[in-house]
């Protein structure tokens, strides 16, 4: 006969009011103590079963409502999915409406009108009319003198990248501390489970929007695509709060999550499609439940349209960085520099995240771990002067980028003299110094507490290297056109051979394959961003040689290292070889757990126990040792609470779980059974421990019991298979405490 | 203290002699008997567990063995994937120049060189010459009259047809009956653990090759790319017949058929990403471990650089049907059109899956089971000369296709005149007769006994509607310039507003949405294909469209419908509700389960017993019902084999598997605890169904014991649950057995 569970309390809002009459349960007052506190990683199993209940509750009502309750709740769903959607794609074109207008200003002002950027300053000229709008600061000031001018300019581009950055920092460190960082480690450890409620307040998103458009008009070496993500993902989280449904479900709010990072990756790159891939190799968010793929599929294609829609720099096009390849076709010769292009973004990549992990250390343990906004001010006033000095580093990257991936091409106009043929030497000296540069500023602001994220400036650094990797090539074929290795190419020399610019994209590409090891999501957003479809190959091959060169140096990507720092609760999707291990090498033995017993715990103990030990919940064991159930101490609290144990008497009462209640007297216990929960996985110890964390990455789960013939012998929870994934990284939990602000 | 398993017997192959000192076991020999016949599931744990021993007992080799045989184990590895990768690119080459010179064979001939297809026989030539070398048939037998050359031509064109058809379908029939039908619901089926040799066998890999390409050189309403995963899979298959390794660890053989399947889809499409993530969202065959990606990825790149290098169209890119836009912006009013599109993608998908289900039925249930050559054969004859009359059925699909996604462009002559404003009542008439009779041909083809794939046909289909509807979009502004809906187009109407080539793309991804229910791997495929990158936002609205719509019809795709109607175990990765069931509603309840007693049952009970039940293994419980173990019926009949209990003393020796062997007296026993399975899930029967599918869904078992206070009470296996998410289909298992062949 099939047997049916019961409704549980817990499945209960506190707006729900209702009778549990077929078993004489009395009405439940909602025990409103959160069911977790930051930090805390939730029970998957445990909130899938209260979303079932809760959807089997709206189901099983009478008549209409039947239907129209899991309509609403589908269309609840289906609205936060779009309103996120659309809110992160308008916030994506206002970003980069206020960002260029911030940037412009360190180099001038529109005469016209304040808030003019220099382009919206020059529209309406006819084709070769001057623009006389915008004016350099030293127009603006009259100052006649090249001098004078020239010095009045650079101060005035320091002065405001110190202010823009170091208004930014104090904000972060006032106001949320949270924001800083690109927040993708903390996304993805959010996805799996870690409870980081703080991370997502609409305070942080608020600094964070609002910081990362003055660092990233200040000219650090940063880019806006994480801190988009986080962005999103604090949309998604504020508009849950509206819903009981996605508020009160730890699992159906990260479904949402998911999407929404979906869609800030979409909005970042004008991706919408690297944004679905991103969400499912990175973050590793939607576990092949095609329902939840579609919800950001969803997402991103919203989001998409909508920054189409706003059109902030009015080209129509979702692509950043367009390329124009001079031919369609490459040539086989051509792959030898782009392997040696994906062997040094592998090298370069593993280099960046060494140097980022060591300067992270540093910054924690040194004199500058008190002085957070003084670091951003002195980092930022260098990275301006500096980077004022050499060409390539004076724009800002993303304009950078689209300039590098450009061909050359004489009716366009000539950017610095890249396409100069006389200047090659210069060209690829200043761009590997700007690499460099670049290498190391990068390394050092990932990190300090402003909203940052790694892409664009390993996209301006991958760049930088393939386009000087093109100039060799271009010159070598100058040089000797009829060489053997050239023989590929049209005979006559003045056909152009080489496309500098696409290798720049390769560059890119095997830059951010070093430094990120992600692959196929990689890819996609490489070539939505910039066109290069004919050429995906190419893109394909230096992405892998740089992973497969990276790995060889380092196994993890630059997030993994930063999740295994800040000690996040984050299983990798990695596959995992034990040695012969099983399950009982890694289980705490029931020796070192704390258990209920079965009929034997008595209400104050069970009291005692739950002031007293702050774990997520306890296994009950009877007195044989055998294994009754598991009980969460929200589930007990909330029990006991319900019970209204409060006078002398109820004190002494046994707690029972299982049918040995019988054993004792009705009067001398108080029935427990359903705070058990419904969803729990025991193994036998004797499994491998391979299977063991398998089935850890698979099911998200919290924990795992071990039994051996119905008795329990041991326990295993998130934090150990963590801890034995992350056991072959030197610096695990370096940062492991939250970034301290002492200075306000 | 740690406790380390001991290597079981299974690992080591035939080939393998060595000594078990350690616990003084006897030399083993190898049980010869296959480990799974066709029809069986495999048990990926069983299967991890071996593969980890195996790996343990490389590393575990002393000095450089050590070291080098985990290499080779890895260069084995590899070797396939990119075999594999380049055959496949190789073939798919191969067979498109075949292709080509069959079908054009049926227009006429080259006069100087039989083996020569129309454009190579053509080249050479300067622009603007007349090709006189290729002749049709009425020129090549100085037929004059026009009548008489048309009717030559006719006639040759459909008996070519019906021979082409008719030898592929006699091949199939006769030598490799697996060769039918598109082989992705098998490949799914067989990366989901079903075993199924015999359609992977090197004879069907031939016999579908060959008649792959003459079937699609008969013009029957099929496409090649379903055909082409199976022939790589079908490759890399054979490839590891090599290996021991491969050859006799199943999950590790899966494990390379995703690549392969990766790289078919590559090759059939030109698309290196969309083969990765056909693999990854419609196989479900990566199941997240990244690994396994990143080998498909890899397959996937070789694949498509061998295709590329073969270059078998001389155009020196993958991209198979270049769409070049007028304009590269699309105009929001679109939106309406491309729904629209998107709704009847949806309708006609649906339709078109019902109409193949029917016939379907139909073929099995009536005098066609009896007669598949001449059904074949029929169907060709009315194919080819129904499509000759009609001039856009005439040519093949691919050609249709590639010149639907095509512009109007004054400089490069018009297709059938579908670019002549004065003809668009006829052509948006014929289009949308060629999709309807596309569709009842497709309905009927796939499923006949011949390799037929379901893309490009519903590609045609999709092309057709499409670009009807832009056909009838464009007459309306060229009626209507000044409509209100129009007022977004430039103000002069001799510039091109409306594309009707990126019309019948957003069509075909409509219709392909509504035939598969594919999303991103599809939306990846069609952009790959067409390069349309700036318009991927439209085709992701459509296919979204469309699935909306197709899912609300009948839940199901193409090749759900297929495998549900095979019955193959085969669980759908989307998301199951129970209403309130546990466990206990779908297990096999002890009292129906043929179970081993620990202590109790003899040498001679258990020889009977593996004789009588074909279960794949059979649990161990103790005298109190106590669960002891799972055991494999290979397992146990290698453990008797092994031990030689041939002599009439031992066939009355108990079977001990526990401790509780000390019971009996050691010449009165014989231990089998080795036979015992390291990895079995045991779940409590009180467990939500939900999470029992998950569970399957996510670990991909084969069975799960549910235990009681450690008493064994129940089984499922993975056939229950395939037959729990398929109750819903009306026509589950139509088709379970085998096709028939009587007629050979």
């Amino acid at each position: 006969m099939p047997t049916f569970r019961t409704r549980r309390a817990d499945v209960l809002y506190p707006e729900d009011q209702y009778e549990l009459t077929e078993d004489g349960r009395v009405p439940v007052t909602y025990q409103r103590t959160a069911k977790y506190q930051d930090g805390n990683t939730i029970d998957w199993l445990h909130e899938e079963d209260l979303e079932r209940e809760r959807h089997h509750a709206l189901q099983s009502q009478a008549g209409t409502r039947g239907v129209l309750l899991p309509a609403l709740d589908s269309a609840k769903m289906w609205f936060i999915v779009i309103a996120t959607g659309v809110a992160i794609g308008l916030a994506g074109a206002w970003l980069d409406v206020l960002v260029k207008w911030l940037s412009d200003l360190r180099e001038g002002r529109c005469s016209h009108g304040f808030f003019y950027n220099s382009n919206a300053c020059c529209t309406g000229l006819d084709p070769g009319e001057i623009c006389h709008e915008w004016q350099t600061w030293g127009e603006a000031f009259n100052v006649t003198s090249i001098f004078g001018s020239s010095l009045l300019q650079a101060t005035i581009y320091v002065v405001l990248a110190v202010v823009f950055a170091g208004s930014a920092a104090t904000m972060v460190v006032t106001y949320a501390p949270q924001a800083f960082h690109t927040g993708i480690p903390e996304i993805k450890a959010i996805l799996g489970g870690y409870v980081f409620d703080a991370f997502l307040s609409p305070w942080t998103l608020l600094i964070k929007a609002l910081g990362l458009a003055l660092t990233v008009a200040s000219g650090l070496s940063l880019g806006k695509e994480g801190p988009l993500v986080h962005v999103a993902c604090c949309m998604a989280f504020f508009l849950t709060r509206f819903f009981k449904e996605f508020r009160h479900n730890e699992a159906q709010k990260r479904r949402l999550l998911a999407a929404a990072a979906a869609a800030g990756v979409s909005v970042a790159f004008g991706s919408p499609l690297g944004g679905v891939l991103f969400g499912l190799e990175e973050l590793d968010a939607f576990a092949s439940e095609s329902d939840v793929i579609w919800r950001g599929f969803v997402a991103s294609a919203v989001a998409a349209v909508a920054l189409q829609w706003v059109n902030p720099f009015s080209t129509g096009k979702l692509v950043l960085f367009q390329v124009t390849f001079v031919s369609d076709a490459w040539r086989a010769f051509e792959l030898i520099p782009w392997l040696t292009l994906g062997v040094i973004g592998g090298i370069l990549g593993s280099l960046l995240i060494r140097l980022n992990v060591e300067i992270a250390l540093y910054r924690r343990n040194s004199v500058l771990r008190d002085w957070p906004v003084l670091e951003v001010v002195c980092v930022s006033a260098f990275t301006a002067a500096v980077c004022y000095l050499i060409v390539f580093a004076r724009v800002q990257t993303s304009e950078l980028v689209a300039n590098l991936f450009q061909e050359c091409d004489p009716t366009k106009g000539d950017y610095h003299g890249l396409c100069n043929p006389t200047a090659t030497g210069q060209n690829i000296f200043l761009l590997c110094l700007t690499a460099v540069l670049k290498i190391v500023l990068t390394a050092w602001t990932f990190g300090m507490m402003v909203p940052a994220g790694i892409f664009l400036p390993t996209i301006g650094i991958g760049a930088c290297l393939g386009r000087a990797m093109g100039l060799v090539m271009q010159s070598l074929y100058r040089a000797y056109p009829m060489a053997w290795i050239f023989q590929s190419c049209p005979p006559d020399p003045s056909v152009r051979c080489i496309s500098p610019g696409f290798y720049a994209v390769i560059g890119a590409s095997a830059m951010l394959g070093g430094v990120t090891r992600m692959t196929i999501s990689l890819v996609v957003i490489l070539f939505e961003l910039t066109g290069a479809l004919s050429h995906v190959l190419p893109i394909m091959i230096s992405v892998m040689t740089a992973k497969w060169v990276g790995d060889a140096l380092g196994k993890d990507g630059i997030y993994s290292v930063w999740i295994a720092m800040r000690r996040y609760p984050w299983i990798p999707p990695v596959e995992y070889r034990d040695r012969g291990e099983t399950g009982a090498n890694i289980m705490k033995p029931l020796s070192e757990i704390i258990v209920i017993e079965d009929c034997v715990t008595t209400v104050k103990d069970l009291k005692a126990l739950l002031v007293e030990h702050s774990f997520h919940g306890f296994p009950v064991i009877d007195s044989h040792g055998e294994f009754v159930g598991y009980a969460t101490r929200q589930a007990l609290a909330g029990g006991l609470d319900r019970l209204q144990l409060d006078q002398d008497t109820d004190r002494n009462k046994k707690c029972t779980f299982s049918k040995n209640r019988s054993r004792i007297p009705a009067d001398e216990r108080i029935d427990l059974e359903f705070t058990l929960e419904d969803s729990i996985i025991q193994l036998r110890k004797e499994v491998p421990q391979e299977l063991v964390v398998n089935v850890f990455q698979k099911l998200n789960l919290r924990q795992i019991l071990f039994t051996h013939s119905g008795k329990l012998v041991g326990l295993v929870t998130k934090r150990d298979i963590v801890n034995l994934m992350t056991a072959h990284f030197p610096h695990d939990a370096a940062l492991a405490d939250p970034p301290q602000v002492p200075h306000r």
